[in-house]
């Protein structure tokens, strides 16, 4: 089941800037910071009521953060969703008919387990579902 | 004050193969549907926690969304927030130095009153907010 939305995932050059500008725009500090080397980002949230805002900056030219500015620019990167059970919406998603980036959930941000459908088979949205590590 | 996410905007070429395709993904039938002539869009919202995920199709090529679609293809098109008292944030963001595209709120979907920010101001995130019209 889908519960909720976690977070809108935005591309960002320059995170410094970034933050500051989101801060000036929600009115309110970042709630969480995080590095994550394995992907070559790093990634600054503000919560928003239930939700939060990513904002993901890429540390290598080779990060897909990287080539998504280079391709369409700066701007919503990808959409993600907390599920219930994830490895249960995988399986159903791909029973559906949806393709899967991600065949088995992996570790992401925030103490996450992560999978990426593929935006060809969601109008071009990005989707990410999650489910927070037991 | 930004109180949640109120939907995320998506546009979409065909509406009902769009939300046959949303319905699948989310596994749950869409909650409002809604057609604004002035807007020259119809709209189909999926509730999903407290936000929603609204897919909105041009009915005219002139549409803000038929050229979106032109340019960039299907995908997310904008972010929408409640916040507490629209008049009150339009004025404080505009003294932070945001371009607003309205400088009045006016009546959008779901009889909430809207103001949008030009994404040149917000990290290529065209952001709208609003508040439910008392």
């Amino acid at each position: 089941m889908f519960e909720k939305i976690a977070h809108i995932g935005v591309a960002v050059k320059d995170i410094k800037a970034s933050t500051k500008l989101f801060r000036k725009l929600f009115g309110k500090a970042p709630d969480h910071t995080e590095s994550l080397p394995e992907y070559k980002v790093h990634t600054v949230m503000f919560e928003i009521g239930h939700s939060s805002i990513e904002l993901t900056e890429a540390t290598d030219a080779e990060s897909p953060i990287a080539r998504f500015i280079e391709k369409r620019g700066e701007g919503v990167h990808h959409v993600s969703f907390v599920v219930d059970d994830i490895e249960k919406e995988i399986a159903r998603l791909k029973q559906q008919g949806f393709q899967m980036i991600d065949d088995k959930p992996r570790l992401g941000a925030d103490n996450y387990y992560v999978a990426f459908l593929h935006p060809k088979s969601t109008n071009g949205v990005l989707v990410e579902i999650s489910q927070k590590k037991a």
